[in-house]
């Protein structure tokens, strides 16, 4: 018998499966297994598989014949050739939905409420050679399964393989929600970058784009009945997202498993409004800009105004109707006070109306909020909403916190539901130095730079009781794009924006040395398949697990 | 008559120059032009043009056609459409040398000593729509004026236009030496990568190529008569760089203008040659790694055995004849002496001369650099070689000073000429977090990210007498690959590198605001020609210069 030291052990070296995030119950074995050159992915009990479920079966099959990811050892698997050739082939996975009954497609079940999304699934891959077998309660659930069945397999000389037959995974996430955010305002991105964007999401089970898509820089969404704003806002009549730009996003995303979270920030980062309806903008590109706003250039919306606050909420409303997402965001971060008390229209409505500028936020946000309320929309904002100002929200809203960390627990305190999306862990744009013109000495103000390794061991129930953890539905990281474009998109998102879609799928206290070479196949991967992630190591780590830890 | 105030003012106002590296001496005007479309480029009294000159020629003339890069103004040009289309046509630009005899071509300009290198010219654009001239004393000066030349350009809608004629440049380099360090063994580049560089590099008239081509990671480059370190110690058989490689990199290198400076680090930095030369590296991969290396693996080459040091000097000579360079870099940086005192091989050889390491070191530096000497080669050395090792050096041995740029003073005070390329300036790899696998708040080495403002912003003869000034050849910016790869080199080299380009060409002292809005061009029009530069601001900034300045 064993003493129990060896025992731990032996435990300790049970070998990793290359999936990410990692299911949250597996077991694997030692068992060389390739893939049949026949391989095919098949339905059982599904008569009419919605055209996505068929879809993403076809998109999974292709990368395993395309991915041709040698397996990160320094022979790249050249002395496990003769094991391979040996090895048993696997010539089915078969897909079968323990429910009865119509049978929703991926995207319909992508867009439900996030709460009530159902994303687990089992997956059984014999190490005989007989059928694998995945099964789900969703055509959601069975997605994921997909994107994890694609996932266990390696490239030597043309053979997908796997050493590690048979695995037996049960898995799904510990919180439903897992975000990317992108801001397309700053500067602009084609379609073509979203939807890459959103096969990346969708490779590590990442299921809302958060998308940032106008600010006072620009405005390219197209809204219909305020088509004013992007004509007279983007950058360029091309540099837009015309309704359907956005219908063809959602629809992507949704196929993805990915719902989009459309956001338009009010009453603040506005300014390019102006360029339409100058009548709704208070202290409009107002210098110095470091007066009235946190970046240039300066202006808000007029907030005391009802004819501001009345085209603010037919605008959200109009923009709302664009998605299929249940949620809205009407941001709310970073109201400049000193833009009302300069704007001399802004102070005659208060005055008139005989309020202080909180409370005619408390009504801006009320009647805005309303709008998408009517549309069906659960409304979603920035921290400060409820930690700056005292404005009555709807106890469903959900709130983000990104100041900081430490601001979570503030917010728990109010009982709003909450998403992690603080800068000092989940910001990608910190630590590129500063943006601002002549400063030869600034500095992202959110220095530094947070590696994969820092959002990885974020803990998101830090500082809250147990009741409070509760109102956690998860977390994203964030691209600003004050420096940021088409050019360098893929390299400053990924791999780091894996980590926190294993954390927030797997669960937190994932240990980083132990996960990094799983990491190393996720960037891999992706360059396989078109996304430019960036090594994370010089590869001689990357073939060498641990060996570039600090105590190696 | 003005007053002097308002003389100043309207000095100040004078417009810029759409031209990175900024001239040195140059006069712009107000007319309109257009570049005809039967524009073409011609030779005057050169009547065997050297292909490389004729090539270049057809590079300029595409680009004419090609780059469609719009004034960064917010109506992109818009505003000036009739004004354009009203202005008269250029038709042609002439070429012709003031020199007579033989005309070298490009390449062999771009190889000759750098000290001794004519990179000057002068080009005269007319505002009539008579024909431009460009004249130079050698072909490569011709090339840089054509490089020039298509600078001065934007599109409106097919038509390639200024607003600025007449032109008036003369133009040359402060300084002879404007590199770019490239480290290929952390992570690989295809040749492809490195060709692409090229461009960009002699876009912006940088005039060397740092070829850190191998290192203790991996050994890509294939050395005649020692193939076994790339045959064991590349990446994978793929992931080399032949002889026909390195001749197709030095030739379209020096086509461009570009002396392509190579490197094999020597001692340290060293480990890989063990997997095919055991006999001839100390502390080969031990552990800690920390106390025997500054980063995995540890390894330095055996410098006090005569078998080492004899060794090294055939390969640096075998490796040095596949450039056409005056110069080739032995490193000396980072040598670890704890992995010296722990290998009983070292510690024999030099009982057994009776010498101390640094004697041993000294021989060696010796005894390498004869060996670089008599293959015609001047000996290129980091600082620690003069600055913390007391070996006997060659009087033209030049120091690349990269710890600190407070170094530079002691540098200078032991009379070696000097490149600059400190850390703490020109790093490309600086804030991108730390890459060991297991460190949560770590962060890279030499943080925080060092701006285009920051590099743009050194003086090179700071704390240096005039008489030590004269030792500074130049400066360049480095990228160190840990965490870079084909996915990321664009977007983390530029347009930063160019910051070095136009400081060491036109000379310090320039002003970050001004020469923002120029930078701004050069990023937009590499990405025209396909290098994936960033966006150094949203593009709401970048049309109005200064608007996102601090004091704005």
């Amino acid at each position: 018998m064993l003493p129990l030291v060896v025992l731990s052990l032996l435990l300790a070296v049970t070998p990793s499966i290359a999936v990410w995030p990692v299911p949250r119950q597996y077991s694997t074995g030692t068992t060389p297994l390739r893939l049949s050159s026949s391989f095919s992915i098949k339905f059982s009990g599904i008569e009419h598989a919605p055209r996505d479920l068929v879809d993403a079966v076809a998109r999974t099959t292709s990368y395993l014949r395309t991915d041709k990811l040698q397996a990160l050892v320094p022979d790249r698997g050249a002395s496990s050739a003769r094991a391979i050739r040996a090895a048993k082939s696997l010539s089915s996975l078969t897909l079968s939905l323990s429910t009865k009954g119509k049978v929703r497609s991926i995207s319909e079940e992508a867009v439900v409420d996030v709460e009530s999304r159902i994303e687990g699934y089992t997956l059984t891959v014999p190490a005989n050679g007989s059928g694998a077998s995945l099964k789900a309660n969703s055509t959601l659930g069975l997605f994921r399964g997909l994107t994890t069945f694609g996932q266990l397999w390696y490239d030597w000389e043309g053979t997908t393989y796997t050493l590690q037959a048979p695995f037996d995974i049960n898995d799904s996430p510990v919180y439903p929600y897992r975000g990317f955010m992108l801001d397309t305002a700053r500067n602009y991105f084609p379609v073509s970058d979203i939807k890459r964007t959103l096969d990346a999401m969708s490779w590590v089970k990442i299921n809302t784009l958060h998308w940032h898509v106008v600010d006072s820089q620009s405005f390219p969404l197209v809204v219909p009945g305020f088509t004013e704003l992007s004509a007279k806002g983007a950058y360029s009549a091309g540099q837009v997202y015309t309704p359907s730009d956005v219908k063809e996003i959602v629809q992507y995303a949704a196929a993805r498993g990915i719902d989009v979270l459309a956001e338009i920030d009010t009453p603040g980062h506005t300014s390019i409004i102006a360029k339409s309806h100058p009548e709704h903008i208070a202290c409009f590109e107002a210098a110095p800009w470091t007066q009235f706003a946190n970046e240039p250039p300066a202006g808000q919306l007029r907030l005391a105004s009802s004819a501001t606050t009345n085209f603010t909420a037919s605008l959200l409303k109009s923009a709302a109707s664009l998605f299929l997402s249940k949620f809205f965001s009407t941001g709310g971060d970073e109201i400049n006070s000193n833009c009302y008390a300069k704007d001399a229209a802004t102070q005659a409505d208060l005055a008139a109306q005989g309020k202080t500028l909180e409370q005619a936020l408390d009504t801006f946000t009320q009647v805005t909020h309303r709008a998408l309320k009517d549309a069906g929309k659960r409304a979603v904002v920035w921290e400060e909403m409820v930690l700056d100002h005292p404005v009555t929200l709807a106890n469903d809203t959900v709130v983000m916190v990104w100041i900081s960390s430490a601001n979570v627990a503030a917010v728990a305190q109010k009982g709003y539901k909450l998403v992690h999306a603080a800068s000092d862990y989940f910001y990608l744009d910190c630590g590129g130095g500063g943006w601002v013109g002549e400063n030869i000495n600034g500095n992202s103000w959110c220095d530094p730079f947070k590696t994969w390794q820092k959002s990885y061991s974020f803990n998101p129930t830090a500082n809250l009781t147990a009741e409070q953890s509760k109102l956690v539905l998860g977390g994203q990281q964030l691209l600003w794009t004050e420096q940021s474009g088409p050019s360098n998109l893929d390299p400053i998102a990924w791999p780091r924006a894996a980590s926190s879609a294993e954390l927030f799928w797997s669960g937190p206290g994932g240990d980083v040395s132990k996960a990094l070479p799983r990491l190393h196949d996720v960037a891999f991967r992706f360059v396989q398949r078109g996304v430019n992630a960036i090594p994370l190591q010089p590869l001689w780590c990357a073939l060498r697990p641990g060996a570039c830890d600090l105590d190696a």
